[in-house]
C-alpha cells in the first residue's frame, strides 16, 4: 500500500533569525526536520503514498514532530511512541562567507538513537514499493547501523527496492568510519544518493566520473549532485547528466532530499533516467526557495519547471 | 472505519494581532477554523477516528486548510477539489467591552457554498458510526441545506448516528429563517447541541429547562451551554447539569465546538450521560486556554481534568 | 483645484513575509495598494494637488484604504461609501526564480468592479489640470469600461488632459479583449505609459522603436518602459531614450505607477520630454528600495538622484 | 472652514513591547501622539472639518507626525517646517503595580518648543467655530505660554470659542508655576476640561462639588473627570453627572483627549450638557480598548455606546 | 572581595510565545535563568560585589549564558569551560488554569550535571562574606549534592556565611530523597529559604508557625514564603510577619530567587530581621512585573517601594 | 592592569527594520554602540583586559549603555552617572542605491557631548598599556577635543601607549575644522588609524602610498583600510599591504571599529605588521556579516579565518 516508506530521525531546527548569532538571539524559529521524513513529505505533496516511522518521545516536542510530517499526507500510524525519552535538537546560524553556517547538534541519547532493528515496523515495509534509507540513520550508533543493514535484507526479501542517500555527517563519525559502514550499504541498495566531495572522501573516486565509477562498483544506479556544477546518473550503460537550475537560495536545508525526492518521482513514475534527473534537480531549486525542510510544492508546479528546463538550455 | 464523518465550511481567520482595531494593523495573524473540522480534529487527537469533506479551491489558500486539518490525523481524501473557485474568509478584531468582538465575514460565493447534494462522499459517510453537522452549513444556501437534510436520512438508512450543533449565526440569516431550516433538522437527529440563548431565540423555549423541553420536543438527547452558567442535558428520563469549569479566556472561538467534541468523545467511549457532559465542559475549558480553533490538548490531558472535577466541587 | 486627478480600485494586499509560501505563512503582511491611488499618493508627496476616487465599502478595511491614501495629503473627499460591499483583495508571495512571483486574485464583485458612469465625480474632474486612468480598471468589466471611455470624453471637453497607462493583467483578461478594449482609449489619452512587452502583446508592436511607432499611431505622447534595458518616450518629432537606476530590488510592486508619478511630475512642472524621462525611472528606481506600493520620497530626494544622473554616466 | 482648530506638540511615543523593561527592550512601539492632535483626529474621524498647526522638523520624523495626523482627515497645511530641529521623544514603559508606569521625556529644544506668537496661522484660526488649547503647551516654555495667552485674546476678538484642558505634567513644571500660569487662561476659555486631582493640585478645590466651584470661579462651563468616579460638568445653573463605562483598559494613553474630544463633538452637534457629558465618557472608554493615541472609532460605534448607556444604568 | 559568591546551574529557557502551546510554536522566546546565578545578578544591580561559578560548554550557548550574567556586573572569570559538553534547557508554556504551566526539561548530562567537588573556585569563596547555595544543585546528582556538603564545611572553616534556597523541583527528584540530602544542609547554613508548601512535604512541619519551627530545630534563621499568604522570618527570640505586594504577574519565573536576594541585601546592609524581610518581598513583587528571571529593578527604585510599604498598610 | 583602555560616546541606534523608511515604521530595532566601546568590547571577547569610560545619564537608557558593554566583560566601573542628563540617540536606515544609507543625528547636548578633562579617569588610565581614542570624541565640542589632547599627553607622560582612529563624521564638522583638530592628534598618537578618503579630505594625501605618506609625515605607525581595496600599513621602513576578504554585508556599522579592534588584537600578542592586518581584515570581514556594533566572534573563529587567508590567496 505505500510507494515509498521511510525512518529516520526527524529533529527540532532551532535557527537564529535574521542572520543574527546564536550567542545573541533573544527568539529562535522552529522547525522540524529530517532527511527521511522529508523525502516522505515531498513524495505525498507529489501525489504518493508514503510511510514514516521513527522513534518519538511522549511530549509536545514528540508531537510536533509527528504533526509536521503528517500534515502532508504521510502516514505516521507506525511511529512508537517512547516515555522520558529526549527529542534530538539542532542549532542553526546562518551567514555569509567567510562566517559561514554554523550547526550546533544537541541529538545525543534521542528517542531515535536508541533503536533497535526488532522495533521497525516490518509489517508497513513489506507492503512498501520502494524503501529509503540514508547514511545518517546507520551514524546514530551501532544499534541504529545494525537496524538499517538488517532491514535491507528484509526488503530484498520481500521485493522492496531499496534507495539509500549516504548523506555523510561529518558531525557525527570520521569519513574512515563511514566509509566502513557505508559502502556495504550502499553495494546492497538499488538506488544509491551522493554528492561528489563525499564520493571523493568516503569512497575514493575521482572528481570526474564517480556516478559510473561507483554504479560500476556496486552494480546499481547512482545519482551524484555536485552544487552548482552538472548532476549525473549512471545504470549500466546508461549513463546521463544535467546542469542544476539557477536560483538565489533562500534555505539550503533540505535541498538534498529534495533532489531524491525529485528522482523518486521519477522512478515511482517510471520514467528515464534522464527525466529522474531532472526532477530531482528542479525540486531541489525550487526547494532552495522555500523556507524549512519541506519541497512545499505542487506536482503541476514541479512540471512546469521540468518542462521549461527541458525545452530550452539550461539557465546558468 | 470512520468513527465519525462530517462536512463543512472551513475559512481562513484573518485576526488582527494584539487587540489592534483592523484599520490599524500592520499584520494579521492567519489561522485555519470551521466547526466540523474542528470537532474532526478534536476527535482525531483523542484517538478516534475521523473524516472531513469539504469543497475547496485548487489553490494555496484551499491546500493550507487540508494540511492544517489532515495534521491531526483526519481523514481528507475525499475533499473535492475546485478550480477557479475562492476560499471564504472572515476578519476578525478581539476587544473588552465597551468595543467588543467583531467579526467581518467575507464568504460569500465560497467554494462550499456551492455544494450540491450529489457530491456528498456516501461511500464514505455510510462507514461511519456518527455523522457530525451543524447549522451553519445549512445557512450557506438552499443547496447546502439540501444536502444536510438529505445527508440524515442517508445516514438513518445506513445505521449512521447523527450529531447536530445549532450553531446559530446571526450574520448569516434571521431568527425566524434559521428556525425553520434547522428545526427539522434538530428532529431528525440523535444528538442536538444547542446554546441556550440560541433554543429560545429560534425554538422559542423558556430560559430554564430547555434540555428536558427540546429533549422531549424531538425524542433526542439535547446538550445545552450557557456561557458561566451550568450547562445540562436530556436524553430522556436522564437528565443531568453540571457548573463550567473556571478560566481566562485566551481565545474563545472554537470553545463550542470543543464542547460538542467533548461530548461525542464521551459518546463514542460509551460514557454514561454525565460523564459525556464533564467531558464537554472540561475540553472547552481546555480550547478557552489555548490559540486557534482546535483543543490541542491530549487524551491523557483531558483525562485528568475531568478527573480532578470529579473529585472535588466545580471550582466557581 | 487639482493638479491631478484620478480614479481606479485600491485593494488589500495580503503579502506571505520573509518569502514564504502562502500555504506556510502564519502571518500576512498587510499593504494598500492600486495603481491609481499609488499615482495620487506619489504626486501629493511631491507637492501637487492630487485627488482619487473609487467605491468603498462602509467596514474597516474600507476605511484603512481611505486613511492610507489621505495620509499622503490626496483628497478622498469623492470616494463613495457602499453598504453590503467587500474590499478587492490580492495574497502575494516573492521568491527568486525558479519559483518566481505568486499573485493570487480575490478582487471578484469588489465594491469598486460595480461602478457606473454617473457615479463619476464629475465635478471633480472638470477642476483637474490632469486625469489619470489605466487599463486596469477596463479590465474589471463592461460598466468599469464604460465608465473610463466616457470620462475621456468628459475630460477633453472641460480642457483636461488625460494620461493613460497601459497596466495589462493578464489574470484579469487576455490580449485579445484588452487590445479591443485599450486601443481606443489609448489613442483618446494624451500621454499613454505603457510597457514594452504589453506594447508587443497588445498592439503588435516590434521589439524596438515603440515608443515612435505607438506615439505615430495615436498622435500622442508615449512612454515605454523596458525593465533593464532603456526607457524611451516620444511626443511627435520628439525622441528620447534613458537607462534605468541600477538597484537592488527590495519591493518591485507600484515601480511602474512611481515611473508614470514621476513623468507626470515632470509634464506637471513643464519640464522637456528627457527631463520628464528622467523622473519617471529616478522615482521608480527609489521606489524599488521601498516596501510599499507608495514611493515614500521627498521632492529633494528625487531632485538629488536626477542630478545625479545629469552630471554623469549612467551607472549600468 | 474649520469646526476647531488646534495646535500643540505632537512627540515620538517609543514604548517597551510586552511589558518590558525600556533596559532590556531589543525593539520599540514606535507611535506618534499629542493632546492635541488627538483631538483633531478624533474630532475628525467624527465628521468635523478640523485643522492642527505645529512646528515640525523638516525630516524623516517630523513627516511621520503630519502624515499620521493627515490621515485621519484633519488639515496639516498651515504647519510649519523648520530646518536644523528635533522633534521631542518619550519612552515609556508600562507595568503593572507596584512597578507601575514610567514616562522618560526627551522632549527638550524641540521643534515645537521654540514658537513665538508671530508664527500661529490667524488667518487659519479665524475660520474656525473652536480653538482648542491644552496646558501643555502653556508648560512648553515663556514663548509658549504667551503665544497660547494671545491667542485666547486673538479667538475671543473674532468670534471663536474656546476650548481648554488643563492637562497638567508634574514632570514638565510645579503646581505651583502651572496654577500661576494656567488659571487665567481657564478663566479666559468657554470650556475647560481638568482632572479632578489637577484641580484639587492647583487650583485648590474640594475633592467634591468641583465643577461647580471652578465654573463660578471662571464662569464658563466646566468638565471634571475622576477616573472610575462619576464625571461632572457645570455651566452656570446646569450641572450633570455620570459614570464612566468599565472596561479593561488596553493602552490608557490619549483616554483623556477622547474625553474632551467626545464633549466637543456634542458641543459641535449643539447637544446638552448630560449629553455631552455622555459622550465624553463613551468616546474615552472605547480610546481605552486601542492602541494608541486616537479614537479610532465611528461615529456610529460612538452613537451605539452612548446609546445603550442611556437606555440603562451605567454598568460599574 | 566578594559580598555574596554563588555557583549552580543556568539554563537555557525556550519559552512559547504568547501563552501558545509548545507544539503549535514557530518561534521560542530564548531566556536564560538559573536560581544562584538569579540571585548574583540581582545583588549586583543593588550595588554589591558578587561572583558566580558554573561549568558551561565552549560553544555559543555557553557563551550566552556568561554574557547574560555577566552584563549586571557579576564576576563569571572563575567559570569552568568545557568541551564536548551540552547545556541545560527547558521549554516552557505558561497558561491560565485549568491548563495551567508547564515545564518540560531537557537537562540531563548537562555540563554542570558533571561537577566534582575537586573544580570548585575554593579561592574565590574564600574571599567572600556569604556564599549561596540551593537545593537545585544538590539535585543535580550524587556528586553535585557531595560538592555543596563540602563547600559549606570549607566556607565556614574560612568565616564565609552561608545561605540556602531549599527550591525544592519535584520533577528532579521525590520529596524523601531531597528531604534526607537537604535536611543536612538546611542545619548546617546560618540562613534558610523555604517555600510554605516544601517546608511541609519535605521536613513535616506544620502549616503554620513554620519558621519557628525550623529555626529551633536547625538553630539558624529561616524565610518561610507562602504565595498571597503573609511571608514570615525567624532567628532565635526575633520572629516577624510580613504580607507580601499585591500586582499582576507579568512572568513568576524567578520571584523567589528575588525573595533570597532581597533578604539579602537587607542582610549585606546589616538591617534588621523585619526590614529584610521587607526588601525580599519587595523585590520579588517587582520581579513578578518583569519578564525574564532577574528583577532589573534599581536600587533606588527597590527603596521606594519598601519606603511606601513602611509608611501605609499592605495593600492586599 | 588594562591591556587597553578607552572612551567616548556610544548611542542608542534605533534602526528601521526591513529595509523600511523611518517614515512608515512601527517599531525600530534597538542597539548600543560607538567606536570605543566597540573597540573595548571586541578586544574583551578577544581575551584581553579592557576598560571604558563615559558620561552616562542615570535612567533606564544610559543602564542598557553600561549592560551592553559590561556584558563582553569590559570593565565598565568607571564610568560617571550624570543626573538629568540624555543619552545621545540616532536614527538609521538602510536601502540598495540610489537610495543609501541614511543616518539621522539627535546627540546633541548628550551627557559625553558636557565632558571635561577633570572627570577623565585618570587612574585607571594609567595602568593600561594602551590608550585608544578616535576623532569623534574631538567632534563632540571643544571641551571635549580639549579632554582628547591632555590625555594623549597624561599617556606618554605614564608610559602608556596611544593609538587613535581618525573617524571622520561628514555630519559633525567639516574637513577643515576637522583636520585642524584631529592632525595633531595623529602626530601625537603611536599608532594611527585611517580611511583612505578620509585621508585624503582631511591630510590631503594622493590616493595611493597613504600609508607611507602619513607615517613618514607623524613618525609613527599608520594603518589605511580603502574598502574593497587593499588596505595598507606603514611603520618606519616597514610597509604592508593586504587584500580584504570578501563577504555579504549584514551590517556595515562597526566594520571600522573592528578592523581597529583586530590590528590592536596583533599589537597586544606582540605580532608582526603584516599579521596585524590581516587580524583588521579579518576581524573587519566577520563584522560585517554580524548584526550590531560588536564583533560577536571567538579568538578561534578569529585565528582560523586568518590562518585560512595565509595559507591561500585572498578570495578577491
Amino acid at each position: 500500500v505505500f510507494d515509498l516508506f521511510t525512518f529516520g530521525e526527524t529533529m527540532l531546527r532551532l535557527a537564529a533569525p535574521h542572520q543574527q548569532r546564536l550567542e545573541q538571539v533573544t527568539q529562535l524559529d522552529v522547525q522540524v526536520g529530517g532527511a527521511e521524513s522529508n523525502v516522505a513529505s515531498n513524495l505525498a505533496r507529489l501525489g504518493h503514498q508514503t510511510g514514516w516511522f521513527s522513534r518519538l518521545p511522549t511530549q509536545p516536542l514528540g508531537r510536533m514532530v509527528s504533526r509536521a510530517i503528517a500534515q502532508h499526507g504521510v502516514d505516521v500510524s507506525s511511529v512508537r511512541w517512547v516515555d522520558d525519552a529526549r527529542l534530538g535538537l539542532y542549532f542553526l546560524e546562518y551567514a555569509p562567507e567567510p562566517r559561514g553556517i554554523h550547526v550546533l547538534y544537541d541529538r545525543k541519547d534521542s528517542a531515535m538513537s536508541q533503536l533497535t532493528k526488532d522495533e521497525l515496523p516490518y509489517d508497513a515495509i513489506k507492503q512498501a514499493r520502494w524503501l529509503h534509507l540514508t547514511g545518517i540513520t546507520a551514524a546514530l550508533g551501532a544499534s541504529c547501523a545494525e537496524s538499517v543493514s538488517a532491514v535491507i535484507g528484509f526488503a530484498h526479501e520481500h521485493g522492496v527496492k531499496v534507495s539509500f542517500d549516504v548523506n555523510y555527517r561529518a558531525k557525527l563519525w570520521s569519513p574512515e568510519a563511514a566509509a566502513a559502514t557505508l559502502a556495504p550499504l550502499c553495494a546492497a541498495a538499488d538506488v544509491v544518493f551522493v554528492a561528489a566531495r563525499d564520493a571523493q572522501a568516503l569512497f575514493g573516486t575521482q572528481s570526474i566520473g564517480i556516478a559510473r565509477d561507483l554504479s560500476a562498483r556496486w552494480g546499481n544506479t547512482v545519482f551524484v549532485t555536485q552544487g552548482d556544477h552538472p548532476a549525473s546518473a549512471c545504470a549500466g550503460e546508461a549513463e546521463v547528466e544535467a546542469a542544476p537550475y539557477t536560483t538565489t537560495i533562500v534555505d539550503r536545508v533540505g535541498a538534498g532530499d529534495a533532489f531524491a525526492s525529485g528522482v523518486l518521482h521519477g522512478l515511482l513514475s517510471d520514467k528515464a533516467l534522464e527525466q529522474c534527473l531532472r526532477y530531482g534537480l528542479a525540486l531541489a531549486a525550487l526547494k532552495l526557495t522555500i523556507r524549512g525542510d519541506v519541497a512545499l510544492v505542487t506536482r503541476q508546479e514541479l512540471e512546469e519547471i521540468v518542462a521549461r528546463k527541458t525545452s530550452s538550455a539550461p539557465r546558468r
